[in-house]
């Protein structure tokens, strides 16, 4: 199936299905008699760098650069190899780039399209789950600084995705849960209906069962799609896509990038918000309970790491850059399916979620 | 006076005049109560740093950031200290950034505020000649990489611009004859008008008359602000601004980037471009030294660096990222007033140029 993101000129179409990587007319239009640069990691590699050669065989000249695996190697240094490369192989402004891999991948891949002689076209072959369902649709890209999470970067539009579902059967159980995250999250976030769906297929869901699973990235995909279209720099509707994450980031920063797993520390607190929300007398406690059922069921962090007091997430939560001006803002629920930002945070209540939604020490 | 760069929503004035850093009224509606950082470097700053802070004291919060003065210091290394202020002083999405210098102070800032949270405002208020008939204007932002210039950047385009002719008392005469080259540049683009102002007007430009710069300024950023308009991430038209820059680029590379000024690399740069447009038959002997002539009244080199050997030029001008798919594609004019792209450069011709225009070893 083919869902198509709408943003005007720099529209792109997602492929979803199984055996995308052996069908080259899909690419061929997009690769052929371009400079073309793979960029992958030395995990994805030897699993699917040989077919993704294949796929653009149609390139006039093929190359490919392998990093090193993990979000610790998002940065600004990994980011000048690709810029190397690209002038070592002196590929021009209509060169285009293959982002292969999951999310990391996908991001620096992204920024670097976006930066390389002021931007060049890329695609989108993404191998994870999570990176399916969110990172390689929407045009977020970038890389991380020690300070912060994604705080350099560009919102650069991919020409085209390819989600094969086939290359998720690799996936290590931990990454596979931590995508699952994110799918619960477009759940919550505007889309009961898929909640409850999720709710019925989570543990064949949990088993990569391929058929739901097909249904369930698309459906994220259709969810993301629209609320891309309607705000692509996030000025509004989109924020609520971070759903979660300011409290994920702080998880993420403080542990050290690439201990907890993006989606896990979304998971944990997806929990935080909802927890919030029910302090704030918007959620029910069966709500909250709902919410911690479905993450628990696909064996995802329910609460904080026990390393992290109260002190250690506001800072960082204070500089995730959702927050304008240093105001703390946050996404949470209405109703499982309805979500809003709120600007003014009860502090209390936020240090009252914090310290019951984290480990016990 | 004040020209209006018509971009649709990102549209922006150009203020020229003088004393224009005492008239805080042109910045307050954009500054008052934002985090605000100025971006300058170690010349400058003992100059116009104290006149900036006061023309931007309605900011909220105010901080400054003091580069390292030069060419060299273009680089993702350097880029890197702003983004560490930026996140140490907790700046948020909302911030807006101030470029307080010349055309390496204007790109790396532009390229911060592109990259920093995936884009953030910024200001550019131009101290030199070059920075203000040329790179101040038209969002084009990035820095260096050892394999090339400018290499590494985005389309970001400013809020306001402030080119305050005051400032220009202070430049070295050196930089200052760097900038004429970039409004001969103009002239022989596509102003024949302009240029034939300027042959009557040179020496006078040269002893920086206030009121005969601020019409040459003017005249530059209207020529820019019209092509940019027209094209703006450069598909098409835009090209034409590179006119003597695939030659200059090729020079300040090979020789070190700062060792030879923009301005002068440019210079030599048109002088060969005119000389193989002769060779082509499309300028008479005149048009040449015409353009010779005004760019020596200008206190110019009329040709490349003793150094340099035909070999020396080739692979850097193939790499000039104006030229699709390695393909060497160069600006000449058909008249003085009139340049276009060619895209088929007889070789032999464009070596016989290059020797022809470099100094005797």
């Amino acid at each position: 199936m083919t869902l198509d993101v709408n943003l005007g000129e720099r529209s792109y179409p997602i492929h979803i299905g199984t055996e995308l990587l052996n069908n080259a007319e899909l690419v061929e239009s997009l690769v052929i008699d371009r400079q073309v640069l793979i960029i992958t990691n030395d995990t994805i590699a030897p699993l699917y760098l040989r077919a993704t050669e294949k796929l653009l065989s149609s390139a006039g000249t093929l190359s490919s650069l392998i990093l090193p695996d993990g979000e610790a190697f998002k940065n600004l240094t990994t980011l000048n190899q690709v810029f190397d490369r690209l002038l070592t192989l002196g590929y021009s402004r209509n060169c285009i780039l293959v982002a292969l891999g999951g999310g990391v991948i996908g991001d620096m891949t992204g920024y670097a399209a976006a930066s390389y002689q002021r931007g060049v076209d890329f695609i989108q072959i993404p191998t994870t789950l999570l990176a399916q369902v969110d990172s390689s649709v929407g045009g977020k890209t970038g890389v991380n600084h020690p300070l912060g999470k994604n705080m350099i970067g560009a919102f650069h539009q991919p020409r085209l995705v390819l989600a094969d579902m086939n290359s998720l059967k690799t996936l290590p159980d931990r990454e596979y849960a931590a995508g699952l995250a994110e799918v619960v999250k477009y759940g919550i976030l505007g889309d009961s209906e898929f909640f409850s769906w999720l709710e019925v297929n989570a543990e064949k869901l949990l088993a990569r069962d391929p058929v739901l699973l097909a249904q369930a990235v698309e459906r994220c995909c259709q969810n993301k799609a629209t609320i891309v279209a309607e705000d692509e720099k996030e000025s509004g509707k989109r924020a609520l896509l971070n759903l979660g994450h300011t409290f994920g980031h702080a998880i993420e920063a403080h542990m050290g990038y690439g201990r907890w797993l993006h989606g896990e520390a979304v998971s944990a607190g997806m929990v935080m918000a909802v927890d919030l929300a029910q302090r704030l007398g918007w959620l029910t406690e069966q709500d909250v309970s709902r919410v911690r059922q479905l993450l628990l069921v696909m064996q995802l962090p329910v609460e904080g790491p026990a390393e992290m007091a109260v002190d250690d997430y506001l800072p960082r939560m204070a500089v995730d850059k959702k927050n304008l001006d240093g105001r703390l803002r946050l996404i949470l629920p209405r109703s499982i399916g309805c979500c809003e930002m709120v600007s003014t945070v009860d502090h209390q209540l936020l240090c009252e979620t914090l310290r019951s939604c984290s480990a016990t020490r």
